[in-house]
Protein backbone atom coordinates (compact mmCIF):
# COMPACT_ATOMS: atom_id res chain seq x y z
CA UNK A 1 0.00 0.00 0.00
CA UNK A 2 1.49 3.12 -0.85
CA UNK A 3 0.08 4.40 2.77
CA UNK A 4 1.57 5.39 5.76
CA UNK A 5 4.59 3.78 6.89
CA UNK A 6 2.92 2.65 10.37
CA UNK A 7 0.06 0.64 8.05
CA UNK A 8 3.08 -0.69 6.07
CA UNK A 9 4.62 -1.47 9.63
CA UNK A 10 1.35 -3.93 10.50
CA UNK A 11 1.02 -5.39 7.25
CA UNK A 12 5.00 -6.62 7.05
CA UNK A 13 3.93 -7.60 10.92
CA UNK A 14 1.14 -9.55 9.68
CA UNK A 15 3.30 -11.79 6.61
CA UNK A 16 5.47 -13.52 9.37
CA UNK A 17 2.63 -15.43 10.11
CA UNK A 18 2.68 -18.66 8.43
CA UNK A 19 0.96 -19.01 5.05
CA UNK A 20 0.00 -15.20 5.06
CA UNK A 21 0.86 -13.63 2.40
CA UNK A 22 1.47 -9.55 0.72
CA UNK A 23 -2.55 -9.86 -0.02
CA UNK A 24 -3.65 -11.37 3.18
CA UNK A 25 -1.65 -9.39 5.29
CA UNK A 26 -2.70 -5.74 3.61
CA UNK A 27 -6.51 -7.94 4.00
CA UNK A 28 -5.90 -7.92 7.67
CA UNK A 29 -4.62 -4.76 7.85
CA UNK A 30 -7.76 -2.83 5.82
CA UNK A 31 -10.19 -4.85 7.95
CA UNK A 32 -8.72 -3.95 11.52
CA UNK A 33 -8.16 -0.35 10.49
CA UNK A 34 -10.68 0.51 8.40
CA UNK A 35 -13.74 -1.21 9.83
CA UNK A 36 -12.96 -2.96 12.90
CA UNK A 37 -11.01 -1.26 15.57
CA UNK A 38 -12.29 -3.20 18.89
CA UNK A 39 -11.20 -6.31 17.03
CA UNK A 40 -7.78 -4.92 16.44
CA UNK A 41 -7.54 -4.02 20.49
CA UNK A 42 -8.37 -7.15 21.29
CA UNK A 43 -5.77 -8.93 19.06
CA UNK A 44 -3.28 -6.19 20.55
CA UNK A 45 -3.99 -6.73 23.79
CA UNK A 46 -4.49 -10.61 24.01
CA UNK A 47 -0.89 -10.79 22.25
CA UNK A 48 1.00 -9.03 24.57
CA UNK A 49 -0.64 -10.25 27.43
CA UNK A 50 -0.20 -13.76 26.06
CA UNK A 51 3.55 -13.13 25.41
CA UNK A 52 3.93 -11.51 29.12
CA UNK A 53 1.81 -14.54 30.68
CA UNK A 54 2.07 -18.07 28.84
CA UNK A 55 4.86 -20.14 29.15
CA UNK A 56 5.57 -23.47 29.00
CA UNK A 57 4.77 -25.91 32.01
CA UNK A 58 7.80 -27.46 33.27
CA UNK A 59 6.48 -30.82 33.35
CA UNK A 60 4.78 -31.62 30.04
CA UNK A 61 5.84 -28.32 28.20
CA UNK A 62 2.65 -27.57 27.40
CA UNK A 63 1.40 -24.09 27.20
CA UNK A 64 0.71 -22.68 30.78
CA UNK A 65 0.37 -19.13 32.43
CA UNK A 66 1.35 -21.14 36.08
CA UNK A 67 4.42 -23.27 36.44
CA UNK A 68 2.39 -26.72 36.42
CA UNK A 69 -0.53 -26.60 33.96
CA UNK A 70 -4.05 -28.07 35.04
CA UNK A 71 -3.40 -31.48 33.61
CA UNK A 72 0.05 -31.99 35.33
CA UNK A 73 -1.48 -30.62 38.56
CA UNK A 74 -4.64 -32.71 38.62
CA UNK A 75 -4.49 -35.22 41.47
CA UNK A 76 -6.99 -37.89 39.39
CA UNK A 77 -4.38 -38.61 36.29
CA UNK A 78 -2.79 -41.64 35.92
CA UNK A 79 0.91 -40.91 36.59
CA UNK A 80 2.47 -44.01 34.70
CA UNK A 81 1.43 -43.06 30.87
CA UNK A 82 2.57 -40.82 29.30
CA UNK A 83 1.21 -39.92 25.51
CA UNK A 84 3.56 -37.93 23.67
CA UNK A 85 1.70 -35.39 20.98
CA UNK A 86 3.13 -32.75 18.83
CA UNK A 87 1.02 -30.31 19.54
CA UNK A 88 -1.23 -28.69 22.16
CA UNK A 89 -4.12 -29.01 19.98
CA UNK A 90 -3.63 -32.49 19.75
CA UNK A 91 -3.59 -32.94 23.19
CA UNK A 92 -6.90 -31.35 22.93
CA UNK A 93 -8.04 -33.70 20.09
CA UNK A 94 -7.36 -36.73 22.92
CA UNK A 95 -8.73 -34.99 25.48
CA UNK A 96 -12.36 -34.66 24.01
CA UNK A 97 -12.69 -38.53 23.63
CA UNK A 98 -11.90 -39.06 27.03
CA UNK A 99 -10.27 -42.51 25.91
CA UNK A 100 -7.15 -41.59 28.26
CA UNK A 101 -6.68 -40.38 31.58
CA UNK A 102 -2.99 -40.24 31.90
CA UNK A 103 -0.13 -37.55 31.28
CA UNK A 104 1.32 -35.71 28.11
CA UNK A 105 4.01 -34.24 26.94
CA UNK A 106 3.46 -31.93 24.25
CA UNK A 107 6.64 -31.59 21.98
CA UNK A 108 5.57 -28.30 20.27
CA UNK A 109 6.16 -29.20 16.86
CA UNK A 110 7.68 -32.19 14.42
CA UNK A 111 10.89 -33.19 13.28
CA UNK A 112 11.10 -31.21 9.74
CA UNK A 113 13.85 -30.48 8.09
CA UNK A 114 11.99 -28.35 5.37
CA UNK A 115 10.81 -25.99 8.01
CA UNK A 116 14.24 -26.45 9.80
CA UNK A 117 13.75 -27.89 12.84
CA UNK A 118 15.67 -30.86 14.01
CA UNK A 119 15.48 -32.70 17.25
CA UNK A 120 16.78 -30.11 19.18
CA UNK A 121 14.35 -27.64 18.18
CA UNK A 122 11.63 -29.87 20.30
CA UNK A 123 11.20 -30.04 23.88
CA UNK A 124 13.44 -33.68 23.73
CA UNK A 125 15.83 -32.43 26.63
CA UNK A 126 12.48 -31.39 28.82
CA UNK A 127 10.95 -35.12 27.88
CA UNK A 128 14.01 -36.31 29.08
CA UNK A 129 14.21 -34.42 32.37
CA UNK A 130 10.08 -35.07 32.97
CA UNK A 131 10.86 -38.69 32.52
CA UNK A 132 13.89 -38.62 35.09
CA UNK A 133 12.08 -36.70 37.84
CA UNK A 134 8.36 -38.80 37.01
CA UNK A 135 9.18 -42.24 35.64
CA UNK A 136 6.42 -44.01 33.62
CA UNK A 137 5.40 -47.36 32.81
CA UNK A 138 3.61 -46.75 29.29
CA UNK A 139 4.96 -44.15 26.71
CA UNK A 140 2.82 -43.34 23.62
CA UNK A 141 3.98 -42.11 20.91
CA UNK A 142 1.01 -39.92 19.63
CA UNK A 143 2.77 -38.07 16.45
CA UNK A 144 0.57 -37.48 13.33
CA UNK A 145 0.86 -39.92 10.28
CA UNK A 146 2.41 -38.05 8.10
CA UNK A 147 6.18 -38.13 6.70
CA UNK A 148 7.01 -35.61 9.14
CA UNK A 149 5.29 -37.03 12.30
CA UNK A 150 6.51 -40.73 11.80
CA UNK A 151 10.09 -39.14 11.39
CA UNK A 152 9.64 -38.12 14.63
CA UNK A 153 7.94 -41.03 16.29
CA UNK A 154 11.12 -43.18 14.96
CA UNK A 155 13.41 -40.46 16.43
CA UNK A 156 11.57 -40.49 19.93
CA UNK A 157 11.72 -44.64 19.82
CA UNK A 158 15.21 -44.97 19.03
CA UNK A 159 15.92 -42.19 21.79
CA UNK A 160 13.65 -43.87 24.70
CA UNK A 161 14.95 -47.44 23.67
CA UNK A 162 18.55 -46.39 24.73
CA UNK A 163 17.24 -45.01 28.00
CA UNK A 164 15.26 -48.20 28.34
CA UNK A 165 11.88 -47.38 27.73
CA UNK A 166 9.42 -49.20 25.39
CA UNK A 167 6.67 -47.20 23.89
CA UNK A 168 3.76 -48.36 21.73
CA UNK A 169 2.28 -46.23 18.33
CA UNK A 170 -0.85 -45.29 17.53
CA UNK A 171 -2.77 -47.84 15.52
CA UNK A 172 -2.70 -47.76 11.55
CA UNK A 173 -5.54 -48.66 9.45
CA UNK A 174 -8.98 -47.21 8.28
CA UNK A 175 -10.77 -44.70 10.03
CA UNK A 176 -14.34 -44.82 11.06
CA UNK A 177 -16.34 -44.12 7.93
CA UNK A 178 -13.53 -44.65 5.73
CA UNK A 179 -14.57 -45.12 2.37
CA UNK A 180 -12.09 -48.10 0.42
CA UNK A 181 -12.80 -46.16 -2.82
CA UNK A 182 -11.74 -43.05 -2.06
CA UNK A 183 -9.08 -43.93 0.65
CA UNK A 184 -4.93 -43.06 -0.46
CA UNK A 185 -2.69 -46.46 -1.28
CA UNK A 186 -0.82 -45.90 1.58
CA UNK A 187 -3.52 -46.66 3.97
CA UNK A 188 -4.62 -49.49 2.41
CA UNK A 189 -2.00 -51.22 2.49
CA UNK A 190 -1.47 -50.61 5.93
CA UNK A 191 -5.17 -51.62 6.98
CA UNK A 192 -4.40 -54.78 4.99
CA UNK A 193 -0.75 -55.82 6.45
CA UNK A 194 -2.06 -55.03 9.99
CA UNK A 195 -5.37 -56.98 9.27
CA UNK A 196 -7.17 -57.92 12.73
CA UNK A 197 -9.09 -61.07 14.04
CA UNK A 198 -12.86 -60.93 12.16
CA UNK B 1 -7.25 -25.71 22.63
CA UNK B 2 -7.80 -27.02 26.36
CA UNK B 3 -4.62 -24.74 27.35
CA UNK B 4 -4.51 -22.05 29.33
CA UNK B 5 -7.43 -19.08 29.35
CA UNK B 6 -4.55 -16.20 27.57
CA UNK B 7 -3.89 -18.88 24.83
CA UNK B 8 -7.96 -19.19 24.07
CA UNK B 9 -8.45 -15.75 23.92
CA UNK B 10 -5.50 -15.13 21.84
CA UNK B 11 -7.30 -17.86 19.41
CA UNK B 12 -10.14 -15.99 19.75
CA UNK B 13 -9.25 -12.47 19.18
CA UNK B 14 -7.86 -14.22 15.67
CA UNK B 15 -10.76 -15.71 14.92
CA UNK B 16 -12.27 -12.16 14.63
CA UNK B 17 -9.95 -11.50 11.65
CA UNK B 18 -11.94 -11.97 8.42
CA UNK B 19 -11.49 -15.40 6.66
CA UNK B 20 -9.84 -16.87 9.89
CA UNK B 21 -11.76 -20.56 11.46
CA UNK B 22 -10.66 -21.58 14.16
CA UNK B 23 -8.31 -24.13 13.18
CA UNK B 24 -5.88 -21.09 10.91
CA UNK B 25 -6.39 -19.47 14.56
CA UNK B 26 -5.19 -22.05 16.81
CA UNK B 27 -2.25 -22.06 14.26
CA UNK B 28 -1.39 -18.37 14.00
CA UNK B 29 -1.53 -18.90 18.08
CA UNK B 30 0.78 -22.01 17.85
CA UNK B 31 3.29 -19.93 15.90
CA UNK B 32 3.54 -17.27 17.73
CA UNK B 33 3.28 -18.45 21.13
CA UNK B 34 5.92 -21.54 20.23
CA UNK B 35 8.16 -20.70 18.34
CA UNK B 36 8.42 -16.94 17.03
CA UNK B 37 8.01 -14.80 20.06
CA UNK B 38 9.77 -11.97 17.87
CA UNK B 39 7.12 -11.96 15.51
CA UNK B 40 4.23 -12.34 18.24
CA UNK B 41 5.55 -8.80 19.44
CA UNK B 42 6.12 -7.54 16.12
CA UNK B 43 2.79 -7.68 15.67
CA UNK B 44 1.25 -6.55 18.94
CA UNK B 45 4.11 -3.43 18.89
CA UNK B 46 2.91 -2.47 15.28
CA UNK B 47 -1.09 -2.88 15.05
CA UNK B 48 -1.10 -0.98 18.82
CA UNK B 49 1.11 2.12 17.59
CA UNK B 50 -1.47 1.67 14.33
CA UNK B 51 -4.53 2.18 16.35
CA UNK B 52 -2.99 5.10 18.12
CA UNK B 53 -1.16 6.80 15.22
CA UNK B 54 -3.47 5.73 12.07
CA UNK B 55 -6.71 7.78 11.18
CA UNK B 56 -7.88 8.90 7.75
CA UNK B 57 -6.68 11.93 5.64
CA UNK B 58 -9.13 14.58 5.93
CA UNK B 59 -9.16 14.75 2.20
CA UNK B 60 -9.21 12.00 0.47
CA UNK B 61 -10.41 9.41 3.42
CA UNK B 62 -7.03 7.31 2.97
CA UNK B 63 -5.23 5.89 5.76
CA UNK B 64 -2.86 8.72 7.44
CA UNK B 65 -0.88 9.56 10.00
CA UNK B 66 -0.99 13.10 9.60
CA UNK B 67 -4.18 15.19 8.79
CA UNK B 68 -3.45 15.23 5.44
CA UNK B 69 -1.84 12.16 3.34
CA UNK B 70 1.57 12.29 1.46
CA UNK B 71 -0.23 12.44 -2.26
CA UNK B 72 -3.24 14.80 -1.07
CA UNK B 73 -0.08 16.85 0.26
CA UNK B 74 1.72 16.95 -3.08
CA UNK B 75 1.83 19.94 -5.29
CA UNK B 76 2.81 17.96 -7.90
CA UNK B 77 -0.69 16.80 -8.41
CA UNK B 78 -3.54 17.63 -10.57
CA UNK B 79 -6.11 18.90 -8.02
CA UNK B 80 -8.72 19.20 -11.07
CA UNK B 81 -9.33 15.00 -10.90
CA UNK B 82 -10.40 13.24 -8.76
CA UNK B 83 -10.57 8.91 -8.83
CA UNK B 84 -12.69 7.30 -6.73
CA UNK B 85 -11.37 3.73 -4.96
CA UNK B 86 -12.85 1.04 -2.86
CA UNK B 87 -9.85 0.64 -0.68
CA UNK B 88 -5.78 1.54 0.02
CA UNK B 89 -4.73 -1.34 -2.06
CA UNK B 90 -6.81 0.05 -5.38
CA UNK B 91 -4.89 3.10 -4.68
CA UNK B 92 -1.74 1.35 -4.78
CA UNK B 93 -2.31 -0.13 -7.85
CA UNK B 94 -2.95 2.75 -10.16
CA UNK B 95 -0.33 5.05 -8.33
CA UNK B 96 1.81 1.58 -9.40
CA UNK B 97 0.77 2.25 -12.91
CA UNK B 98 2.40 6.38 -13.20
CA UNK B 99 -1.15 6.61 -15.40
CA UNK B 100 -2.90 9.47 -13.13
CA UNK B 101 -1.53 11.87 -11.76
CA UNK B 102 -4.64 13.59 -10.03
CA UNK B 103 -5.98 13.21 -6.39
CA UNK B 104 -8.32 10.21 -5.14
CA UNK B 105 -10.89 9.80 -2.67
CA UNK B 106 -10.77 6.16 -0.57
CA UNK B 107 -14.63 4.55 0.16
CA UNK B 108 -13.00 2.34 2.48
CA UNK B 109 -15.14 -0.51 1.42
CA UNK B 110 -18.13 -0.98 -1.54
CA UNK B 111 -21.85 -1.05 -1.05
CA UNK B 112 -22.71 -5.37 0.44
CA UNK B 113 -25.59 -5.97 1.79
CA UNK B 114 -23.99 -9.40 2.81
CA UNK B 115 -21.70 -7.69 4.77
CA UNK B 116 -23.83 -5.30 6.17
CA UNK B 117 -22.18 -2.36 4.55
CA UNK B 118 -25.07 0.44 2.88
CA UNK B 119 -24.11 3.97 1.54
CA UNK B 120 -23.84 5.47 4.75
CA UNK B 121 -20.83 2.67 5.83
CA UNK B 122 -18.92 4.42 3.33
CA UNK B 123 -17.14 7.30 3.31
CA UNK B 124 -19.94 9.58 1.24
CA UNK B 125 -19.94 12.17 3.48
CA UNK B 126 -16.36 12.84 4.00
CA UNK B 127 -16.24 12.47 -0.28
CA UNK B 128 -19.28 15.09 -0.44
CA UNK B 129 -17.28 17.61 1.81
CA UNK B 130 -14.23 16.95 0.29
CA UNK B 131 -15.88 17.86 -3.13
CA UNK B 132 -17.46 21.31 -1.83
CA UNK B 133 -13.86 22.39 -0.10
CA UNK B 134 -11.92 21.23 -3.77
CA UNK B 135 -14.34 21.64 -6.55
CA UNK B 136 -13.11 19.10 -9.47
CA UNK B 137 -13.50 19.28 -13.02
CA UNK B 138 -13.44 15.57 -13.32
CA UNK B 139 -14.23 12.61 -11.38
CA UNK B 140 -13.71 8.79 -12.23
CA UNK B 141 -15.20 6.26 -10.50
CA UNK B 142 -12.93 3.36 -10.17
CA UNK B 143 -14.74 0.62 -8.38
CA UNK B 144 -13.97 -3.03 -8.61
CA UNK B 145 -15.60 -4.52 -11.53
CA UNK B 146 -17.52 -7.10 -9.58
CA UNK B 147 -21.18 -6.74 -8.27
CA UNK B 148 -20.95 -4.95 -5.56
CA UNK B 149 -18.28 -2.70 -7.27
CA UNK B 150 -21.28 -1.65 -10.08
CA UNK B 151 -23.45 -1.23 -7.35
CA UNK B 152 -21.36 0.80 -5.52
CA UNK B 153 -20.52 3.01 -8.76
CA UNK B 154 -23.75 2.89 -9.73
CA UNK B 155 -25.11 4.37 -6.53
CA UNK B 156 -21.95 7.26 -6.78
CA UNK B 157 -22.98 7.93 -10.44
CA UNK B 158 -26.55 8.77 -9.34
CA UNK B 159 -25.36 10.95 -6.12
CA UNK B 160 -23.29 13.19 -7.73
CA UNK B 161 -25.31 13.70 -10.82
CA UNK B 162 -27.95 14.91 -8.10
CA UNK B 163 -25.16 17.28 -6.78
CA UNK B 164 -24.64 18.74 -10.47
CA UNK B 165 -20.90 16.29 -11.28
CA UNK B 166 -20.66 14.05 -14.20
CA UNK B 167 -18.44 11.31 -13.52
CA UNK B 168 -16.54 8.55 -15.60
CA UNK B 169 -16.26 4.89 -15.44
CA UNK B 170 -13.26 2.52 -16.33
CA UNK B 171 -13.15 0.84 -19.27
CA UNK B 172 -14.60 -2.43 -20.11
CA UNK B 173 -13.56 -5.49 -22.23
CA UNK B 174 -10.97 -8.08 -22.68
CA UNK B 175 -7.77 -7.87 -19.83
CA UNK B 176 -4.09 -7.70 -21.49
CA UNK B 177 -3.58 -11.37 -22.28
CA UNK B 178 -6.73 -12.35 -21.96
CA UNK B 179 -7.38 -15.36 -24.00
CA UNK B 180 -11.20 -15.70 -24.93
CA UNK B 181 -11.35 -19.45 -24.89
CA UNK B 182 -10.99 -18.93 -21.09
CA UNK B 183 -12.84 -15.27 -20.49
CA UNK B 184 -16.15 -15.73 -18.74
CA UNK B 185 -19.15 -14.77 -20.56
CA UNK B 186 -19.74 -11.56 -19.23
CA UNK B 187 -16.72 -10.19 -20.19
CA UNK B 188 -17.34 -11.42 -23.80
CA UNK B 189 -20.36 -9.59 -23.94
CA UNK B 190 -19.04 -6.52 -22.74
CA UNK B 191 -15.67 -6.63 -25.36
CA UNK B 192 -18.09 -7.33 -27.76
CA UNK B 193 -20.72 -4.62 -26.91
CA UNK B 194 -18.22 -1.97 -26.30
CA UNK B 195 -15.97 -2.89 -29.12
CA UNK B 196 -13.31 -0.10 -30.49
CA UNK B 197 -12.12 1.01 -34.20
CA UNK B 198 -9.65 -1.06 -35.10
Amino acid sequence: MTVTKAVEDLANAFRRLSGVGPKTAQRYTFQLLARDRVAAAQIADTLKFAIDHVSHCKRCNNFSESPTCRICASPSRDESKLCIVETPADLTSFEDTGVYQGLYFVLMGRISPLEGIGPDDLGINELMETLSNHPVKEIIIATNSTVEGDATAEFLTKMLAKHGYHATRLARGLPLGGEIEYMDKGTLIEAFQRRIPA
